[in-house]
């Protein structure tokens, strides 16, 4: 069962109004549909940011959510339109890869193809699909329509792969696969509960620079010093107390981060 | 009748939460308005770009939708604020220009002086009205008081003249209306059906410098090369594939821009 | 009683879809929240500014609005989250002045600490507490559950205090507050009736340099000409018509502007 709750995630920016005309779109067809914007500030084509951005906010809707993706390059040549059913709401977009994490921890049932032209805003454009496919397909399902009635079951879909760390017993080589608004470096480091309750240490290290941490708030080393944390997305994050990491260690999306396990008995 | 639905076009940008002050005026007056932000990235003082990108919107919201346009250079002085009738939904803003172009669009039928102050929020400021004016009105309206109660009939209104291409049999030359977030150029040259089932070739060239297309999709052409297209806004545009053509050429608003028709017999 | 109205005002960006990760948090809780973003442009950790935006911004919501405010340098350390009820609505966020002047301006009547861990989203995390806490608080009270649930009275808060203006009979010394996305800037000096009907002549000078006014409109100086005017926020504002009064006087908060009154006799 739909939410009534619309979620959009693209990389419009919010000053051409692009954004805007979907809404226009949705609300014309589900006029009790709540919209809520994720991000429209994924970079230009960047699939790969999209599909992190979004995996990181599906757990927080209710079930029955239709999260509207739109990172588009392939927009308007064969790449299909698709529709993904999950356990915890459905995905609307562009099968690129951009939906692909998402749909893995939504718990994924089945991918549609979107080829019911009768959803459709005609004439169809070559150029904005969020417009003319996906906005129109996400109101009608969220008024009701039915899934099936998008159009056919894939086989399978375009997937994303997302860097994994590499793990042994006393080390971990990661890496930043994200930067945020205050500079904070998201890396694809999971704490384990081992090392949460040490007698072990933990060395975090960035570029090759050691940091403090993992500390349990920003405020546990002085202003402007560099620490690690356990951040919101639930990994290690490198951060700098009042301050942008991302700026101090000239580090972005691939920026190798270490951690070493140390005994204290050592 | 109001659908309920008022959108906001703006230039105060998104930080200092003026857009966020008109919402709570609307919504102490009309609990159950819903409201749209179209854009609040208008370049300050800008009236053309407000009218451009409003008259690129109305087409997707529904009959009876409340568009409330705050592009407002001429606040505090003898500039009217305005209310516009059209077959589509209601305009509301000042009547400097920013809302003819779509009220064309729309279907105009009467413009209204905006002069009853038992509708303003008192008292009036010198330099938001905004705040003052327009979204007090515009939030009464969409509760249903009618436009009559808004103040008189006016016999004209300020127009704005949007640059139009010059045509011939053979040749179109347009020029570059809006540079989008991607770098887009979108133009004022709209393809003919001809012109989309040749045998003629059409030839694109931007500052005298040809690009490829019209294509119909940009996969059409390698990463980063130039192209033209039919966009979304319904005319010819200029895009570099996974790149920012604005950049690329230099160019923005006023940038000429030239369509050739050579016989594919010449 | 709450109004159904959650404001969000925050340091995030919109970039990240944080502010998108704490609307479906309360939606989950609220379905009917109606949910108004009034800034995530505060810079990063900059309470102060924060503070003045929400000061500002409140008068214009209605009574029983829940202002959610995160701008939280303190988070993961001991720095209470706190909720105020006063005579206007609810503000719930850190303790650490940012909600201060506004609870005064509301008519602040008791300061609670937010302590009931079942009101919270588990398990807590170290750096995101809009989204475990301050959100799903947020949400509990907009759909009726009493505030003395949240935890119990505190005797006191951190406060915030704005700078005041130097007055005498014949002179103010204040200052800029605020610069605003049209390089507007807003001082702390408030026009006194007296003022605004002379036989008295008003001198305003930003960093030493006179300005025309206080004008009552912008239009009343020629494009790209300083003026000063009662601007929105009710206190003295230097803007440039058509221009960045920021730019021209590379001014911000701090700057130095002075006001002097000569009698006409004189």
């Amino acid at each position: 069962m739909p939410s009534g709750l619309i979620t959009i995630l693209t990389d419009f920016g919010t000053a051409d109004a692009y954004a805007g005309i979907m809404k226009g779109i949705i609300l014309s067809i589900d006029p009790e549909a709540r919209i809520v914007d994720l991000s429209h500030a994924v970079p230009p084509q960047q699939v790969r940011v999209g599909a992190l951005l979004l995996r990181n906010v599906v757990p927080y809707f209710p079930p029955g959510t239709i999260h509207l993706v739109v990172v588009d390059p392939g927009v308007g040549s064969a790449r299909r339109p698709i529709l993904i059913e999950t356990g915890a709401g459905l995905l609307v977009g562009p099968d690129n890869g951009v939906l692909a994490p998402a749909a893995t921890w939504m718990g994924r049932k089945t991918i549609r193809l979107i080829s019911n032209q009768e959803l459709f805003r005609q004439p169809v454009s070559q150029t904005f699909h969020g417009r003319d496919i996906f906005a129109p397909v996400a109101a009608h399902l969220s008024r009701g329509v039915a899934t099936a009635a998008c159009g056919p079951e894939l086989a399978d879909m375009v997937e994303i792969a997302l860097p994994e760390p590499d793990e042994s017993a006393s080390a971990i080589a990661g890496e930043v696969v994200y930067a945020d608004h205050f500079g904070n470096l998201v890396t694809n480091i999971r704490l384990s509960a081992a090392w949460r309750f040490p007698p072990q240490r933990v060395l975090v290290s960035i570029k090759g620079t050691p940091v403090t941490g993992p500390v349990t708030a920003y405020t546990a080393v002085a202003e402007g010093s560099a620490l690690a944390i356990e951040g919101s997305w639930g990994t290690l994050e490198i951060a700098v107390r009042n301050g942008n990491a991302a700026q101090v260690f000239a580090a972005g999306p691939g920026t190798p981060v270490t951690v070493v396990l140390e005994s204290r008995e050592a």
